[in-house]
């Protein structure tokens, strides 16, 4: 029956992005389109005293100079968490179109639309603006005193937006005392930038009837409408936001805005009366659009003689930048994952995310975990270095167990876990670890590290599912492909669920007026809840072939099967065409809507395992094998997820030894190009062995989990393991820049 | 509880269009989308002997050349009769998109695409054809003799593709013998041009994933989308049409395909691989794209002494040109038709349809019923002059009264004809008849025409509403607006049925992606078939939120009611966006899909009364005033049911006095521009007066009823009727024109 589940059929969209004839947001043209650019702020705290926009205004080509004195100033939350309205959440609303009080050097101050992109810069050169300096603060510590300059007194009389996020479990300070060993540690983390191919954009057509369509690279089209009905206060029936069927990657920076080019864009169409494209220069692109979460964490792991663990505190401080978009439930991620890999009787966290006048950091892949992983994945070598245990061993004592009691809301299921640290362990040949000689140039080292992820969120998903009248099958699910493959596995699970060819099967892009309400392509969630969705989907669209095959051949339903098409039973087949096609002369449609059979979170379980070599002389560290095993509960399509974690390993990669967006001392950020900031290139990209454990897991789709995030996760703690066994000290602070390694020798 | 249901509300659409800033396929641009134009065959009948496109595709900025030879050859209609695949019907496929046997001068011979349409035009002027010219036949009475050229040899042995229609009751021989009277006519009708604003004209982008886009201009996105999945071989899940918005008017001419522009596009986009936009030229309009039928009808009609019908024999041979499209099915509406507006009990009906070599004729408001309807009340009146009785009196004696047996397939509803038939002789003052003076140069008449039409093809409608998370209300159905007005009509409905105020409704336009399957804004169907889905998914919408709402209030649904957007029940009341938003905090989002409670077809009723004057010099009608009465059933609206009444009737009075496409000796059609085409203008329009009698109809929503035809179907017969009331003789053709006026005053 399944001729498609499981195997590495080619990505649908392969073919258009090889060939570059893929369409994006870029791309997109509407008659009488303009192009706009923005002004943006060149203080990190400051006053608008006054702004005057009449010379811009008066250059023939001009149609529109937005402020914030003529656009909406309902504040928003540029991130998806506005749509995600759980009963008990309400988001911080601190974010407005164009401000008269930018927090960061980058922040909006006035947008131009223009016939050209030229005009509009032109343009822009003629906006006379008058600041008033105000005071800033750039580390989040700082940010937490007293006397630190307030970034939003209006909405916050401190820092922190949301206060202080807990998990508790036991009681620590009893738990530490009863330990033998206790392992602290504290760990900076550096801003990442998710670098996505295709930089911010939209183009928006705010039409004079009132209605407002929006072309968006966003990677959640549902909730950017609802964001955008309500920052120009309209009935989200009359918001439309689709995908222009591609998304240049997306890595979290586009889940609700992408940046804030829609609400720019409509803005300034709202004004001009015609459509506008806003498209980021690759600059702005970097300063002022979500970034990874900067900060520290700190990390205190105590353990029995034996090994067992007993405590674990770790305290958080999470730099969210001028505004506070997903700070907050990064700041919950990270703890509820770093405190739900290792069993333990005692475990506190607490987190605070921090205003600061830099950009502002939001989603991206791992949301939170990726810090988290990597501070208590120290502790756990700490205890293992304390107690002169075996790294892997003391993780296979520790690691959690399926029903084991843990702080987070759904049940612990964790099969593959062990099997993914044996698998990763084999991988990198772990009898090697500690037997490296410690002399010489250069010098070897290997590390391992176990690590988490939720998957799910499946909230609201759902599909739809439509036979046409040849029989081809059209899916709709609210969701994107924002390069990950999802699209296609979804076509893999309907054609072998309903029972026709894959090359049957078309997907619907993600577009607010065709497809039922989503949250979106993130959390790893698209694989496992619009799975579940296209499951049940499938299973109900079957059971109309089969209930209308047995009127047509006589037979009943459970008599019958289908299978590539065709359908049979008794002596008679008939093909889904046929049916279809009887079917539509009879006026009948076959329409299927499908839902999650849950609604909420599971876990993925890794390992990764890291063999590195590090140039003394230079400090440069050199991955030579990562080896990855992932517990993704089933492979629907085993090429994909290799594809995602190859992925994820060299994103991580890039946050161990290379990412790092460093802010100056007036707060503007120094590296904002490709050509400054280092991504890894193809030359960094060590040898990489997958390895898939497919423990099914009963709350997913064919036992599947969704492995979008995964790979990232625990990288860059298993090269700071493998460094620490080349060189004996554990890194505190990433990247591990050269320069960084080299002062951890000379010291 | 209807705040909108019966309100004369402005249309939705008023804005735009009056505003200038509607979007119609004409303004759709894609990125790098290229220009197009025609190579159409400047003879009536010839075969393609040789082509030659070398130097044509040798031009830069040509992209590609479409001729037979390299573009899809699978035979077609272009009409939507594919689409509607009743369970014994096979529509006459005998289409191809570019042919080497062109059958009328216009037939598409090769297609260019190219950077601008200048560059199309001049690469057009490089094709060389050479043609071996075919013998012709343009009369469809000639056609139909034996030694007549075959124009589909390959598909029928015969000019009649589909044979003959008839229809039969009781038998008509000897009714006849039984009658005391018997009149006899024979008529001969004009071909009309709906002449709609916006020429044909669509946008295909052929991707090379193997996805074809279509915007375009259709009245019917559904049906366009089953045929060009056939022409181009393709899973109709992997083509895409929509409208761009707006329609500019179509009258029944883009039923299926926009004469052939989106093959065209398509076409030729599959060859360049790139968008290619095909805008017909209002020539091309004229000349390539479905026109009235014209041809001959024959009725004979018998009565007895005291005016008591008894027998009536209909022969109708109508030209449809070089290809079938509708030909067939305009044969059999115009047949039952005829044979529905008086109580008889014999009757017989033969039609034909015949090729011949001039442009096609297919779907033109009234479909047939126009040109039965006046030969059958030119009889109507012949019975009353040889039985010296009035008119008036004669059809209210002779009418169809509710429950009567005739030959149509659903119950005859005729409750409001013979009201029509008062209010109509009412409003014109009908005891002048027959009573002005026959001196001077100026002679008045008044007569009057009864009239029916059928009203749905409720065939696969569907609508489905989906209430959004802030209470406003999505409307979906795969219709178009083709200028009717019955997208407003829907947000009536819904905003009354479900609750909420109709600013809080919003209606999606026609795309196959986004819309439930339906055979589009046709047969007067949209208010009349998509309101009864409307209906039941208001209702389902309604009960739903009830539902809800009483779990929130603690209150019995029952006892709970909705009302402008507030639930009120006990001493509670909620919003409705306080609900949708309460559901949408636990996932619950509320869609609902309606479906017509019945799948058939009802009759309007009409009665048209005109007052004339003519000059007897000059040979000019002069419609002094028209008035209308209408059965409608209930007027959702009634200023728009006006407005499509009114419409009907001057379109009805070019027919009647101007509108002809004239075939010259060689087969070319001499009027293909607004120029030369006599349309009615502002000067020629007549007093009107619009009664609306609303009998409401059990079948349809609320009682409601299509009106989009019916107002064109009586005209020409009620004016012929006063131009035999002021000079004494019924003119046996259309359009009166003054070079024919003045003849029948000279003979």
């Amino acid at each position: 029956m399944n001729n498609n589940i499981g195997n590495g059929i080619s990505r649908q969209d392969a073919y258009e992005k090889v060939r570059g004839v893929a369409g994006y947001t870029h791309d997109v043209v509407l008659p009488g389109m303009l192009h706009s650019c923005v002004l943006r702020s060149p203080y990190a705290h400051a006053k608008v005293v006054s702004i005057d926009t009449t010379a811009a205004e008066a250059l023939p080509g001009v149609y529109a100079v937005g402020t914030y004195k003529n656009t909406s100033s309902r504040l928003f939350n540029a991130s998806g968490v506005m749509a995600f309205l759980a009963p008990d959440l309400n988001p911080v609303l601190d974010q407005v179109i164009f401000t008269d009080c930018p927090r960061y050097i980058g922040d909006e101050i006035a947008g131009i639309a223009a016939e050209t992109e030229e005009i509009a810069q032109h343009a822009l050169r003629l906006i006379k603006v008058k600041y008033k300096k105000l005071p800033t603060v750039f580390d989040p510590l700082e940010a937490l005193e007293s006397n630190a300059p307030l970034l939003h007194p209006h909405i916050s009389s401190c820092n922190t937006p949301g206060g202080v996020y807990t998990v508790n479990q036991g009681d620590v300070a009893t738990g530490f005392q009863e330990c033998d060993v206790v392992f602290e540690g504290k760990y900076k983390l550096p801003i990442q930038k998710q670098a996505q191919l295709e930089t911010q954009a939209a183009v928006a057509d705010f039409r004079r009837s009132g209605e407002l369509i929006v072309y968006s690279s966003t990677q959640s089209t549902h909730p950017t409408r609802i964001i955008l009905a309500h920052i120009f206060d309209m009935d989200q029936s009359k918001v439309r936001v689709l995908n222009p069927k591609y998304v240049g990657g997306a890595f979290g920076v586009r889940i609700g805005m992408s940046g804030k080019a829609e609400a720019i864009a409509a803005a300034l169409s709202k004004l001009a009366g015609r459509p506008v494209q806003t498209v980021y220069s690759r600059e702005e692109d970097f300063m002022a659009s979500d970034s990874r979460h900067s900060g520290y964490v700190s990390v205190k792991l105590g353990a029995k003689k034996d090994g067992t663990f007993h405590a674990l505190d770790i305290h958080a401080v999470l730099n969210t930048g001028a505004y506070t978009t997903y700070g907050i439930e990064v700041g919950i991620v990270l703890g509820n994952l770093a405190t739900s890999v290792y069993r333990m009787p005692h475990i506190h966290y607490d987190g605070r995310v921090v205003y600061t006048n830099i950009l502002t950091a939001g989603a991206f892949r791992g949301f939170g975990n990726p810090q988290g992983t990597f501070a208590l994945e120290a502790a756990v070598d700490g205890i293992a270095k304390m107690l002169h245990k075996d790294p892997l061993e003391l993780r296979l004592q520790n690691i959690v167990c399926d029903g084991d009691v843990w702080p987070l809301a759904y049940p612990c299921r964790a099969s593959g876990l062990g099997e993914c640290l044996s698998k990763a362990a084999k991988g990198i040949d772990w009898k090697q670890h500690g037997k490296f000689d410690a002399v010489g140039r250069f010098r070897r080292g290997i590390g391992i590290s176990s690590g988490t992820h939720l998957c799910g969120t499946a909230s609201s998903a759902c599909a739809v599912l439509r036979l046409e009248f040849d029989g081809s099958l059209q899916i709709a699910t609210g969701t994107s492909d924002i390069g990950t493959g999802n699209m296609t596995a979804f076509q893999q699970i309907a054609a072998d669920l309903v029972g026709i060819p894959l090359e049957r099967t078309y997907v619907m892009w993600s577009d607010t007026d065709n497809t039922p309400y989503d949250i979106g392509a993130h959390s790893s969630r698209c694989l496992y809840s619009i799975g579940l969705a296209l499951e049940d989907a499938s299973h109900k669209m079957k059971e109309k072939i089969l209930d209308y095959a047995a009127e047509m051949l006589e037979e009943s339903p459970k008599q019958l099967r289908v299978e590539q098409g065709v359908i049979r039973g008794g002596n008679r087949e008939i093909t889904v065409t046929e049916l279809a096609d009887h079917a539509h002369r009879r006026e009948i449609q076959f329409v299927t809507r499908g839902f999650p059979r849950n609604n909420g979170f599971t876990a993925t379980w890794h390992a990764v395992a890291a063999d590195v070599e590090i140039d003394t002389y230079t400090g440069v560290v050199n991955v030579l094998k990562i080896v990855a095993a992932h517990d993704i509960g089933k492979a629907i399509n085993p090429v994909s997820v290799e594809g995602q974690i190859e992925g994820g390993i060299v994103q991580g990669l890039g946050y161990a030894l290379r990412e790092e967006m460093t802010i100056q001392a007036d707060g503007r950020p120094y590296n904002t190009s490709y050509h400054t900031y280092m991504l890894p290139t193809i030359g960094d990209i060590p040898e990489m062995e997958i390895q898939l454990v497919e423990c099914p897991d009963p709350s997913g789709p064919l036992g599947a989990k969704g492995t979008g995030e995964s790979g990232m996760v625990s990288t860059a703690a298993a090269i700071a393991a493998a460094v620490e066994d080349a060189i004996g000290v554990r890194p505190q602070e990433i990247p591990m820049t050269p320069e960084r390694i080299l002062k951890i020798l000379k010291d």
